[in-house]
Formats: structure tokens, sequence, C-alpha cells
């Protein structure tokens, strides 16, 4: 039988060096032979390119050809792919992968960003030049849920995609849960922690979770998606009262990303913070950890569970596409050839059709919860209940009060309308927050 | 771009139309546009061979050969890809593969006694003759365990991988738990619901998990295993107060599946009933679902929960396969080429080193458990707690006791010969039962 050291190389060209750039590097360093066998060839990283040649990153990158310009390994007519750990949807990384796939040269990217934003025109591209492009370390690191959707599911027609999707969104409302403190104050621990940018805005408002949504959705249900489409909430206002107020209510706060395919054919795409009873499987996800589940008409459920970020489990991921692409992997971007897809009809959120968590702030006087409850009557909200976490009312001094409802399950544009209305009631003092209630 | 419906078809001979082999006409046909498009080409299922052609299966079996011997399939050279689903090890299941691969034809099947007994040898074959053997239907039914392993995990090193590999025990003991039922009667029940076989051993003794164990051993470990080497115990043993007892301590009981990567080389294969705390992640995996986890070096710790069993996950994952196989899938069947494989070394039952579960019946006298806590302090092994449900004692009537040891981790073969010590004591009524304690 023929010796997979003796085979063709594969070889490679890495852009950018950050934790999983030299992670990728360290993996295949360290795993060298067995990687060989899996790989039934020798994987070379043959040139990289990053800010920062002198860096100890505890890697040998003797031997390994240096490019201060990371156009220049698509250039390189000795590289046979191109591995992109960059990131961005625009600037150098859009650039370098278009050069590449014009070039001749698959491409393997962690580029959640990139591929949810140009995702449609790169996946032409590549079909027309009939090269690879995958993308596995762009949705929860280390969780094999591209692979899933697109290899094992894809005989199936999926219903329902959702799941656990930022990694640091979720350690902040574990953290904010378990200790009762404010969110600046637990950002800020978190960003000590490393687990939230400096610039954290992508992750905490939703745009990180919403970019892995719709690469979801476009290879589960097979839609080309308009990213703009997808409705986007993040966790800044979220309060640690509402934490509590959940789990009075026997419910966990979650930033959630969702993907429904309705009979309609239009589908749900929405990422906001929701509020998911205790015995969800979702709601039992804790700190960095990502999960995704998927719902098809013959696969039934499935979960995944696992880290969603770090050195190694993403590196591993970004491994796996490198062997796969080495044994010859011709799936399409998107799991289908381009007339395979159809453009998404999206939702709009005046559509959404949830039960919602409200908590509205009142100042304590006789007739609040009447006045309060006429309004949700005349906008045909109903409720399920009501909880009023009233202080003794003296004469002199009226206590401002949180009243929390939970409604049925209601059209979001009667809610809207409703809580407009109530929030011009002399009693309220402030905005009402409004919380989707997820029941699965 | 090229249409995928006029590239030429993959031509598909199924042997076997029981529950999968229906589901798996049912879903291609059903799927046929979507499934053209992710395969990148037509897949036609242009013969069948099964028991009883006139059964009604609500599936359109017209225009599709009929064969009534299997082993025709393998000779027909308008077929690709023999699709086998009848099951078994050996007999007409085992014979139909050999003819099938020797025929030049590639495979997929759902058999996992076939694989874990006789995959080493069908991974040379298929090596030699550079043909595709898919099996990811045989562990877990619809959780791509196999292509998580396989593909997604393929560049790191695993340490340990574990489940509940076995819906019909998992079923067993949930409902045992819940109703306090014995396991005779609960086994009928299950039987009735069509959970169990009518001849239940190779599920209920174990050998069906252990088969799935030894597969994904292989895959992850990178060694060839010797199906016997395979520690299995079944549940028959259990005892509804076992799980009463369990419940007390804060674990559940639940039969479990282990594989372990050792600092030595060597490795641990078990399957057994093992006590999982209560906030383990296997412990809430509840009636006929599958879970399995992985721990690697790089890619940490990842876990996936789905149907193990039934009509259309089994027939998801096996039309996976095919539709791999139609875009031209050249991964060898246990990952790695043959000479990327080492024969594993597999740690006795003697050497287990685990914390234990022990419950003694006892005749309730003065000194009981001072005589138990010298044999064991005799034979090494330390205890964690001990729960004594004694009911008063009288003069006259010696009533009979439940004594509940836990002890700390210990070797296995010492705590063997101290039960052995212990059952010859006057006092002991029964024959000890021991259940292993896994914390993970």
């Amino acid at each position: 039988m023929s010796n997979p050291s003796s085979q063709k190389p594969l070889k490679l060209g890495i852009a950018g060096l950050g934790t999983v750039g030299a992670g990728v590097v360290r993996l295949l360093q360290t795993n060298a032979q067995s990687v060989t066998h899996r790989a039934g060839r020798p994987i070379e990283i043959i040139a990289i390119s990053a800010k920062n040649r002198d860096k100890n990153r505890g890697i040998d990158l003797s031997h390994i050809q240096w490019y201060d310009n990371p156009l220049d390994l698509a250039a390189d007519p000795n590289i046979d792919i191109i591995v992109e750990l960059i990131g961005g949807a625009n600037g150098i990384a859009h650039e370098l992968v278009y050069a590449a796939l014009n070039a001749n040269k698959g491409v393997v990217t962690a580029n959640k960003a990139l591929i949810a934003l140009h995702g449609n025109d790169l996946a032409k591209l590549a079909e027309q030049k009939k090269l690879p492009l995958l993308f596995e370390a762009a949705v929860a690191g280390g969780i094999p849920v591209i692979k899933t959707i697109k290899e094992a599911l894809t005989a199936d027609r999926l219903k329902r995609i959702g799941g656990i999707l930022n990694g640091t969104c979720n350690y902040i409302l574990t953290a904010m849960a378990k200790t009762g403190c404010q969110f600046d104050e637990i950002l800020k621990e978190t960003q000590e922690l490393g687990y939230a940018e400096a610039d954290p805005s992508t992750d905490i408002d939703g745009f990180d979770a919403a970019h892995k949504l719709a690469i979801l959705a476009s290879l589960g249900f097979g839609h080309t998606i308009n990213f703009k489409d997808v409705f986007v909430e993040g966790i800044r206002g979220i309060n640690p009262c509402d934490l509590h107020y959940a789990q009075e209510l026997g419910y966990v706060i979650k930033l959630v990303g969702m993907a429904q395919q309705h009979k309609d054919n239009r589908i749900e795409l929405r990422v906001h913070p929701a509020l998911l009873p205790n015995d969800a499987p979702l709601a039992r996800v804790n700190g960095v950890t990502n999960a995704v589940f998927t719902e098809g008409e013959f696969s039934g459920r499935l979960m995944l569970e696992g880290a969603g970020a770090g050195e190694g489990p993403t590196s591993t991921a970004v491994s796996a596409d490198i062997i796969d692409l080495a044994r010859g992997n011709t799936i399409p971007m998107w799991g289908t050839d381009w007339n395979g897809l159809t453009p998404a009809t999206v939702i709009p959120q005046s559509e959404f059709n949830k039960a919602y968590y409200i908590r509205l702030m009142v100042v304590d006087q006789p007739g609040v919860v009447a006045d309060i409850a006429t309004i949700l009557k005349e906008h045909h909200v109903s409720l399920r209940s009501l909880l009023q976490h009233g202080t003794i009312t003296t004469q002199t001094q009226k206590e401002i009060v949180p009243i929390i409802l939970v409604t049925h399950q209601t059209r979001e544009n009667s809610l809207l309308q409703a809580l407009e209305a109530i929030q011009k009631l002399p009693v309220i003092t402030e905005k009402p927050v409004m919380i989707r209630i997820e029941e699965a």
C-alpha cells in the first residue's frame, strides 16, 4: 500500500498569526505524523504573512517563507491553499480571499464576518473557478456545526437551527446571573480575563452571533441571505434584576440565535437575549461554551455543545478543513451548487410571534395595574402572569416598584404599540423592558 | 455553471428494506431534487433486495430492479454503490459487503456488528481496492459522530471518548428510575413500545454499545481493536433499589461506554452500568436519546446529543454517506491509511481504577459493619461513605438490611478480592452488587 509521506504535499500559505494562526501552526507541527496519515499526504506550511515576525509564539517559523504583505501569498505560485486567519469582513482579508480564488488557490478561513457578508459572491466565484472554500472555524469554534449541517444533515430539510453562538455574551450573562453585578462591571472583568475584546461591540451588540446565524441558515435552509435582514439585539440593556426576576419565574436569560423555516417558505432570523425555561437544553449551557441545535424533518433534533473559541478548538477546526482539502473535498461552499439556492424572504420584526417578559417601573399607586391591563387588552395582548414586587406605600412618598408581566404568544407589533401607549402613562418612570421568551 | 441533474448519476443497490432501508428510499425519493444539488449529481436507486417484495412500506418500488438474493446486487454491473442494511456481523450481510468490494463497488452500511468485528479486514481490503466504505449510521443513528471524529477532529489526538450508546438500555433505566419497577417488567413494556427487540440480548447485555464503542475508539485513537478486548457488562443485574440509593447519593445510573487513551499508550475500553453525578452532562440524557462526548488535546470537550435510532435520523445518516460518495469522498475507512494504525493494547478489568458503589444485603446484627470494614481495609479499599438503611432489629427475628458503600478510587482487582471475602461472611445473604462510578 502506498505511503502517504511520499505523496505530493499540500502546500499552505497562512495569513495571520494571532491565537488561531499560531495554533494552526502548532497543531500541524505537533501532530505532523498522524496528520500526514489522515490527510493521505504531507501538509506543509511553506509561507506565512503576519504583522510581527519576531514575536515569540512558541512555534518554529524557520524554513517558512515570510511575506510582509498577505497578498504576496496569493501571488506565490508554490502555494496550493491560502489559510486566511486575519479576520474582518472587508479590508485585507477580503482582498486576500478574492486574490487567492482568482489565482486558482483554494481557501480555508475562520472569518465569519466575511462569509456572512460576502459569502454569496464568494460562492459564485469559487463555483466558477471550481475551487474549494471551507470555513468550519467561522461558526462556534471547535464545534463542527458547519460540517454537520453541510454534510451529515445534507439529505434532510431543516426546519429550525438555533443556539448560543457567542461565548462572550454567554459568559457575561452567566456571571451577571451568578453575582448580581451590573453589565458594565462584568464586561470589564470579562475583558481582563481575555474573554472580551477591547472593543466589545461586535460581540455584545449581537453582530458576531448574527454572522454565525446567517451562515448556519444559508447552509441549513439552502437560501442566499442578505445579512441586513437578520434581526439583531445585543445584551447591553440586560439588567441584573431581569436575570433575578427571570429566575423567580423559572427562566434563565441567554443571548440566542434562532433561525426558522416557515411553511410559507419565509424564514425567521433573530439574535437577541431570550428567557429560556430552566429545563431547556440551551439553558444549562454556561460560561464561554457554545451550543447549536438543529431540527430536521427526518433527522429530528440534534444538539452539539463545545468550545466556541480558543486556540486549540479553533485550530482543530481550521486543520480539519485543511485535511479535507488535502483529501480532495469538492463540496460547494454552501453545500449545494449555486442553482440549488433560493433567495431568503425574511420575516420582519413586526410579525414575530412570541411570548414576552415585560418589566415596567411604576410609581406604586392605586389603579396602576388596571391602567396597564386596559392598554394591553386594547392591543389584544393577553397576560399569562403578573408579578408585582411592591414595597409598602406611604402617604408622603410614592415608591417606584417593578411590575413584571409575562404575555401569552402575541404578535410583536401589537405588543410594541401597547408598550408605547403604556410608556405615556404618567406613573411609568422608565422605558419598558421587553425580552422575548424562547420555549425550546 | 453546470447542472447537477445532467451529471452522471450515482447508482445504488440497496440490501434490506427494514425500518432503515425503507427510510432511505423514502428520504431519497422525497428530497430527490435537493439531494441532486447537494450530491452534485442524481442519486438513483436502481436495484433492491429484501425478504418480502409485496409488503406495503409506503414507498414506490416500481422502476426498481428486484433481486431475491442480495448477492446478486454485487454482481449487477450497473450498480456503483451497495447500501447494506441487513445487519449482523456474519451471514449474508458479511458476504455481501465482501462481494461488493471484490466487485469494485463502494459500500455504505449501518452494520455496527460487522464493522466492530470485521472492520480491520474490511479496511485492508477497501484500501487495496481503493474503494470507500462508509458507516455513519452504525454508531448512534442520527448523531454524526463518525464524521465528527473521522473528519472534524482528525487533526487532534483524542484522549477520551464516551457516551450513552444504547437507547434501549437508556430507556429501560430511565423508566426504572421513574417508576421503581423491576427490570423484567420494564423490559416487557419497552418491547411492546418497539424500543427493544424480541431477543433483547444484544442491547441489554451491552454488546450493541460495545460494538459502537470499539468503532469510536478505533477512529479516535487510530488503533486496530480486537473486539474481544472490550469489557462488557449489561443492565440485567440493575435493581430498582440501586437506582433509588444512587439517587439518595446524588447520582443516576446509566449504561455508559468509555474509551480512554492512557499515557503508557494502553487503552481502556469499558461498557457497563455506571453511577453518574446528577450534574454530569450524560446524566440528563434520558429515554432513547444517545449522546457522545470526546476529549481531545487541542479540541477540548465536545458533546453531541440526538436520536440514536429511528427511521428518519438513521436514514439521514445513511443518505449523508451516499451523498459523500457521490461527491467523491476518499477518506479511508478508519480515517487513516492502514499504516497509520497501531494495534491497541487494552487494559484488563483487574487494572481498572475507579470509585465504586457497593450494595451488601446483611443480617442486621451487632459487629456487621466492623467485619466488613476490616476486610476492606485488609484489601486497601478505602471508604468514602457508608449508608445503612437499618430497620429496627427485634430479638426474635433478624432483619435483612442493605448496606450501601461508596469507595474512594481503588484498583478493581483489590475490590473484587475484598468482595469475595465479604461474601463468605455468614451475615451476607446475597452476592454483593458492585457498580462503577463515572465522575465525568
